[in-house]
């Protein structure tokens, strides 16, 4: 069975073509334009193969209750001309397939639990921190979506109190996207991350938002691991801090047998989207 | 089939034999004593039915993880007879009939949302606000259960600017357990809460935390309903305060249709512990 695969980022898409098994057969990648645009370099890609289903892995946020009318559209959005568009009926039109949507962060958590940093664990979340913060939740091989998607970046947590920066979330201020996504660190100190890679107060204060917001998903979820991936996770001496600062946070509470395996880096090398987006189809065939 | 119930709790064990469609044929409760003599109590109990299963919602910590040697098992608690007692054990061994165990506060999310408030829709919370915070959370019929026993009452919310109180839990301090419970509202103040009934600035901190717990539950988990009950809930005044603070704080970033039927108050009457521990064993025996 020729699966096709989308991971659909508000930068870029991914197009790929595969087998059940996982592995890319072809790939392409183009950036994120107009809807129509962009489909039209979508279907141009597909075009050349007969794929049977299609996975796509959404950018966000997008509505995922089945029950609703507007299932598979975009909703609210900072890229206007995306508000309302439906990504999932205009892909069944134009490819004549079913097709089968889900979070990017969701298809993201499915390939790392099926082939990466998850696969020996019955459920785990990957946590993606760069231009904004999101979750993804796979239990027993199969992703968690609610009522609606979950929106996990945003969670409230407690600001450190020597830090005076106001937040940059747009609808909640300091949430956790407000006070620790890439772009937060740069309002924060007026350079990117990457310039304050050797600024040690910098990931402290980094870690300590990311550990409380596991500490959050933690109470709520109990995954068995946490796969952290996105840019910001490019500095490696975040991982000791967040295990170290969760453990302090947690107190004892709850018996977390080793942060080592706890907390850890995602394995696929930036191919967790588009390898969950094909991972999607045989889940929600069987489902 | 004659189902029985046991809802185990911290002060008092309610024990109840029905049939699957929930209905109560006999009841009884006693206070929670040592496990020895308080399972003495349960055996008395049952003695006179056949049951052919029990369920049982059981106060925590408890190991809740399938794959472990202690699931069944009480863990720390500060009840410290009851520490490492494998209550689930104990009910088959004396009974000798399949036992279901989950948290007390799933036990009572399962009949909210088949027999209460939340029976209209797909998924839904319970949370508990007295003595201690917990929260349990319904599926389509399934209570969720993660690598162990989730533990959502210990969630870390944003400590209000005014409130120098630094928080009950012996854990985490401020954590929301430590913050908003029954015992922390009596430490702030002096008095217990329904003596500072009148006291508008209380129950304005109050819904202040439990509209940001609230709001992290539904980030992360997107249920359809959030039911709030225990003894500090049945201050009525909370439910359009925590509702009004909810909307604000999410600030339109989600679409709430309606406030008023996303966060209510409970149904059962403080049958939910009893009655969601019956309704455990037919969803027990269909997974």
């Amino acid at each position: 069975m020729l699966i096709g695969a989308i991971e659909a980022g508000g930068t870029k898409f991914v197009c790929a073509v595969g087998d059940e098994s996982g592995d890319i057969i072809a790939k392409t990648s183009f950036p994120t334009k107009d809807p129509e645009e962009t489909f039209k370099d979508v279907n141009n890609f597909f075009r050349e193969y007969k794929v049977e289903a299609i996975g796509i892995g959404c950018f966000g946020p997008v509505d995922l209750d089945k029950k609703s009318d507007t299932y598979g559209t975009i909703l609210n959005t900072p890229k206007t001309k995306w508000i309302q568009y439906d990504v999932l009926g205009k892909l069944k039109k134009d490819l004549k397939v079913p097709v089968y949507i889900d979070t990017d962060v969701n298809a993201a958590a499915l390939a790392e639990y099926k082939y990466g940093a998850g696969r020996d664990v019955n459920s785990c979340m990957y946590i993606t921190v760069g231009t904004g913060i999101g979750a993804g939740y796979v239990q027993d091989g199969n992703t968690y979506v609610g009522k609606s998607h979950p929106e996990m970046g945003h969670v409230l947590i407690q600001q450190h109190e020597n830090d005076a920066f106001p937040g940059g979330c747009p609808y909640h201020g300091n949430c956790l996207e407000g006070l620790a996504s890439g772009p937060a660190i740069e309002k924060r100190y007026g350079k990117k991350g990457h310039q304050l890679a050797a600024d040690s107060h910098v990931w402290e204060l980094e870690a300590y938002y990311l550990a409380q917001a596991i500490m959050n998903y933690f109470l709520i979820l109990a995954p068995e691991r946490i796969i952290l991936g996105g840019g910001v996770m490019k500095q490696q001496q975040l991982y000791p801090l967040i295990r170290r600062k969760f453990l302090e946070m947690m107190n004892g509470y709850l018996t977390i047998e080793n942060a080592d395996t706890f907390i850890v880096a995602p394995e696929l090398n930036d191919e967790q989207g588009v390898r969950g987006a094909m991972a999607l189809v045989p889940v929600m065939l069987r489902n």
